[in-house]
């Protein structure tokens, strides 16, 4: 593999680098006008997601804009539970939803953990998102491929939806029933670990969990409900594709940074919450860090941003082992000019 | 002050006690029937609040149905924002507004530090529920006053209601205008210094900050525009009323637990997403613990929060420096008889 900027993948080392490498959550998304244009020609979100020409256009809007040094799949965590035929539809200015949550043991009896061909449209995707990248045998930047972590998709498979009470029907069926939701925390882990093993060899340079709700588990519950799953997700991964770095974004787990570091993930995504110099004292010296710049500095100006990245860069080394990102997803209304601003910054 | 049941007081010393005291944020609440109907005959929220005598109507309602060990004086942490002249609403079925919020510069000039008497109603309902816990001059249960934190308040402040995006124009001002939004603390921290030791001088016992928008912040933005204004509050209310116990809630903010501890809190409570065994390594052994117990679990069964309750008193000492509770507010579809399972479990 040749890449004409592998500035990325020499964070996943222990060399001293010119300056961070740069990408963003959510990168490819709603705040570009030209990501909407793109997702209105596929129609809904998922027709979007399951088009590879389509997944391939807006993974290159942003790094047409922005000096980006990675990409990511364009794709959605939920497509397991789609694979797992519970019913995921997307309604108009709403979040997702699921027509036949897991609410019941007899729904979680009828659960099976389905064929990763049924992901193939996924692999398609990558492998798309790659030859996009690539010409004349070198490849733009690096591509990474990702997935939900099975907590985090229990959540949305057990809720059937988003939540604004901390997931409230999951975490119940874990005070009441830790067995139903053990349950369907070991069938996501066996297809979560095929699905990312098939994104690597479809072409992915490196491969990412969400562990996006996590943070409504305390520590103890962490570790038993959703950090342990990781933990064999990694070793099997290592296993398979020993060749690609592996990164762990459990948002609102910053009291864990050092079990996952220790949990044998390669880098830790950091929320905005948590402050970076703590985290490298947690996470130690050989583990890379990604983040965690608030998403909400999209939305402000450039003095502003140029003085939160003064500030970080100076509480901790990030010319080694670190990743500038956000610490979640760019919001659609940030501006594409603050983007610009917050990259620049990084770089120089 | 002479007290039938001074359990609750025993747990600021190093006393190892029979079990631990317990009472419950929000004990005097929407789930309890006779709350709803005394709620009814005041009219709104704030009427309940203005109203001594309903103030000590509900304050009883929960210790003649459970074996409590404290009671907390019924009002509401928005009464300062409100005596500030932002224009505090509680409309049907939603939380509080307020129709003036600090949006701009000049409304922040405007601000006026209000004198203390303006919130006599409130220490008129401490000293009507201290008399209302009293007979032939000895208190059943020691009764506690509380304020929300600077912080908080000024996240209602400038706000104008509470969020669903972790306060983002609060934030957002803090990233743009440090400036400003610290001369909105410094207002508060004088007006909630007098505001506790009002409330101290009408008869609480122990005196507690809420800090329940803390965890928006990271921690070195908790210390700076959060944690430094707890400290001089509390060190403020050491000379003035010293012999009152200080508890600090500061949810989300498991991550300062050491920093909360250190500033002076003699106890610090925690909530449900930290764990109380990492919370007493954090906090050392010469300060109390409060917390932790999972609201959610006043909506599962009985054998369910005896679990939960074994579980926790097995992870660390619960004998001393520990007052049992939950790590949130009880909600509305709490079940009053799983409210009694959970008393008597820790009681036993």
């Amino acid at each position: 593999m040749k890449f004409a900027n592998d500035l990325f993948l020499r964070a996943f080392t222990d060399e001293r680098l010119p300056h961070p490498p740069v990408w963003l959550l959510r990168q490819a998304g709603r705040y570009l006008p030209e990501y909407r244009a793109t997702r209105a020609k596929a129609g809904g979100f998922m027709d979007l997601c399951r088009s590879p020409s389509f997944c391939a256009e807006v993974l290159l809007q942003p790094l047409a804009r922005y000096q980006l040094d990675a990409a990511i799949v364009f794709s959605d965590i939920l497509t397991i539970p789609d694979a797992m035929g519970l019913g995921l539809s997307f309604g108009v200015g709403e979040g997702p939803r699921l027509a036949r949550p897991l609410q019941s043991e007899s729904a979680i009896d009828a659960l099976r953990v389905p064929d990763v061909s049924t992901l193939q449209y996924v692999f398609d995707a990558v492998a798309e998102c790659r030859r996009a990248l690539t010409r004349d045998g070198v490849q733009s930047v690096p591509l990474i491929g990702f997935s939900g972590s099975p907590f985090t998709l229990a959540c949305y498979m057990v809720e059937g939806a988003g939540s604004q009470n901390d997931f409230a029907t999951t975490r119940r069926m874990m005070l009441q029933r830790p067995d139903l939701l053990e349950r369907v925390l070991a069938a996501n882990e066996q297809i979560v670990t095929d699905y990312l093993e098939q994104q690597a060899r479809a072409g992915a340079n490196v491969l990412m969990l969400f562990d996006s709700w996590g943070g409504v588990l305390a520590p103890l519950q962490y570790e038993r409900f959703s950090l342990s799953s990781l933990r064999r997700i990694i070793a099997a991964l290592k296993l398979r594709v020993p060749d690609v770095p592996i990164i762990v974004f459990s948002k609102g787990a910053g009291h864990s940074v050092a079990a996952i570091a220790a949990a044998g993930a390669d880098a830790v995504h950091i929320d905005w919450q948590s402050d970076l110099s703590r985290a490298r004292a947690d996470a130690g010296e050989s583990v890379t860090l990604q983040g965690n710049f608030d998403p909400l500095l999209l939305t402000t100006d450039a003095a502003t941003i140029q003085r939160a990245v003064s500030e970080t860069l100076a509480s901790f080394d990030g010319k080694r082992r670190y990743i500038a990102n956000l610490g979640h997803g760019i919001t659609p209304d940030a501006q594409p000019e603050l983007v610009a601003a917050l990259v620049n910054a990084i770089r120089s």
